[in-house]
């Protein structure tokens, strides 16, 4: 299937944040590709990709970085999609650099940005759920489904404290 | 016409904010509907709100609020739509709170933050926009014209150095 | 006996810290209940906890969340029984994140804050005593006596050094 | 009529922000005293406070304090009586040194802390007030009764955007 | 003259930092350049800029940016000149978000992070000359005598106490 | 012999960091006594301890202290002599909160405060030392020694690269 | 009379900040001699005002820097003699920059750091009295009845409020 | 061949970090000296390495240091050389205290200041490379094709995900 949401990110290490943004995407089987695209070190590569993004079918591109994290907000200013922007964890400064390089864009080029690391990812993934969502009821209930098992899983926990 | 945008704010002093994210829709001719609606001074009308959201013809929901701004979260937990927050810069701590609070949500429940203050405003209602415009291309297209614009504005700044 | 504090925290993974409070609450002899309570996957019970509290004979609620920490900020919109929030350790900005979505709350929905992690758990099944033993002598004495104790405990340690 | 919650503050320059609480008091027709006492410059006066106020009738403190505001957590360690802390805005640190020396404090002694600045005077008052509202369904019901305005306030707030 | 330095800032409202970084360019009678350029808003621009400096006879480009501050890693990631990279003062977070932005760079593409603001934007300046002067000993004794000018200057003002 | 140094700490847990001051004060050869002093859990005998110090032939007090650290202060506010203070890296704040509630003292009332940890509990020592040797040159005199042993180790450690 | 404190800043702008240690010294009446160094413009300077600092007569040294101040850090590693250092408030970062790189100091060189800006000026003067006082009863006097004073302030504003 | 960078570090443990610079600096094929150089154990040392710098052939120096981290900028006080400061990650706070330290300098003596850490020395080695390259075409070349190979080590990296 043609993929709809795209999922890059700055380096191979990202993958172990970047991948539960995937693993939400193939529970709720929304089709997506993914890739490393560096800002500093493939730059050309990037604004290839912003660019044909939408022309490809994608509708949202996932875009995850750390540190001085320049991938979402350069992504965002090749495209019109929409672009959720995961700052991932960083060596020194536990993400708090990633987060502002991702979140602090000027007016004008939006980020939609999530919360650092594993947790950013997951919701990175059902952002862009809710986003197609927002237009097709299906994948709107696929999400609502997956929030009921998460609230079953909540009420049971309570057993076990 | 029905409001596509809803656009809330934990408080009326929020508007000096929000209201660049309405200017920004208003441009763009996004219909929306705008309230002041408190987490915390009013939490059944928040959940109210939220639940009939996407029911009343919501496609995305934009939700500003300072300090210890549970709005956007506890809004985005109610209902499938997107939620887009805003961190409204705070009295004392210039909005990191605020950022804190929005962005760091748990795996499940994501919203979708923008920068503090005024610029993040101005990107919630271009977020907005671009979601619609994943799938609207008409929508999208007045996107790329509104950068074009400012495009050309930031090339004829540069005389003014 | 009826409990009189009620003990909740947004994920099962809390309890680690969470029990420093319950600890604190068995050796006072003060009745409680104990709940996994989320505010973004399990919001209506959320809203149902808070409501009944006081019909049910509550007087103190603890909460603990981590993160963008709604809990105990939404539980207190919901009551007028005193709130104590507990800012759980996150995995990226060390609970400060926590800290910041608790204690910075509006003018008009007071949270009592106490410390990050461990010490703050302990300090909130303290304070909950403390808050009882504004009325009840008895309780404020086993306060007193348990303050005896760690002071002796200190007196001693410096022999240790 | 006899003072029940004690207002204390380091300094007299943090009347301006400590006024709040007292205002809240005030509306909700709670008896309480005021009276400048410091950490650092009258110590002994601060531990006479602090152990004579339960004595005194007093049944809970509201201390406020800024930069290095050690007035809290010491009155605290003398008295059994729960102690609200209310970090006042710093000259160089925006209250954020005020607030981490007043909120992590170490297991065994707690401070119910607030926000910084005039929003957490507010609440001190108003936490005050739920303290004793716990015991007292009289004042329990006069904070519902200001909830009630505050939420009508916002909902007609709402018309002016 | 051929410019030798090229001095871009992110958007008009930079020049009030930027021109300080031209001042000493002036002062040390370095031919340079000046443009807005955007890293957001004019990204295609941005990477003409980057590619064609060196060959234009650039040996320097100093760039200023705030926010979310892509602009001097995306030039340096596009050029094999020396970078200098000056973190404009934000309106909410003091520049903090610049700075980390543009200093956290990957290894692979550095950016010369001089301070926040007006005296990072003076020594951006300088740190060219400096840069110039490692090969030129003329510029190299400018900057020695400014630096003697400044030291008298020093000396002067401690009369004035 | 007398001490002329008091080294005191709030827990016993501090003396991991606090023993890197005394091992400099008995490698300097200068007398010193060490104790556990809780500023919050026995707080008496913080006031006897400072009050009594001056008498008991103490010239500098070294106080180490982690989390909301009052003990620094409040031994500050009860004694004429010079007190040196330690922030003991925290829990989950690694000692800003620490170092925060020590170095920010109101004007009035002192402390001398060093690195967080380990450096700054061995400077502790040797500040005590240097306080004593701006009176007595022999202790000047070790001091200077030390120095040079170190001095002369860095020269050496040059080698091993 | 000859200086017994040296008190130094990095620029004449610190003196507004820095008078308010010297207004110290003359109320407490001692002698001590001002100076602009600057660490950074001033190297040599510097140098030999720290080296010839114990020669002449000094005994203690109040630094005054901000930004990346090194001025202090730098004086305590030419001189065996206390020096105090007072962090500056700054331009973007109100001071939390001169704090650091003030107090972390590595484990070997002491500097005793105050509060940033007024505050800690003033207690820089406090604390050299103090470090004088150790050997000198008549001013560890004159440093208690200034105390006292401070503290009848203290006791008749609580009449103001 | 005469060493063209110094690559200089506050204590031999910040090797582990610096010997990435080095690392960079052999794979170019630039030739460099490397010393233990100390700001506050060793500051006439500093002071004659860098008073030597240039007349020994120097034309780049790199000097790295965690903590309050002087280094950096007190060489480059004392020589007009381009100086890359490498802020070390510190025990306590993570290298913030050492970035601040290090890339704060007050207009007229400038710091090239890189990221905190590894990456940061990496970028140490290519920035030293970079400022030869502006005027050596050979030099460039070699960072271009470094950059070449790392470009392609992403390219290949996307197929392991």
């Amino acid at each position: 299937m043609t993929a709809r949401v795209g999922v890059i990110m700055g380096s191979q290490s990202d993958w172990e944040t970047m991948k539960h943004a995937c693993d939400v995407l193939d529970e709720l089987e929304i089709p997506y590709e993914k890739k490393v695209v560096s800002a500093h070190r493939t730059p050309d590569l990037m604004f290839e990709y912003a660019e044909g993004a939408a022309g490809r079918g994608l509708q949202v591109i996932i875009a995850g970085a750390g540190g001085a994290a320049h991938l979402p907000g350069m992504v965002a200013s090749k495209t019109e999609l929409p672009v959720i922007g995961v700052p991932v964890k960083s060596a020194s400064l536990n993400g708090l650099d990633s987060l502002l390089s991702i979140v602090q864009m000027p007016g004008g080029i939006p980020v939609a940005t999530v919360a650092i690391g594993k947790a950013g990812a997951t919701n990175a993934g059902l952002l862009a759920a809710q986003i197609l969502g927002a237009f097709e009821p299906e994948i709107r209930e696929r999400v609502r489904s997956r929030r009921e098992k998460i609230k079953q899983a909540v009420l049971e926990s309570s057993e076990q404290l």
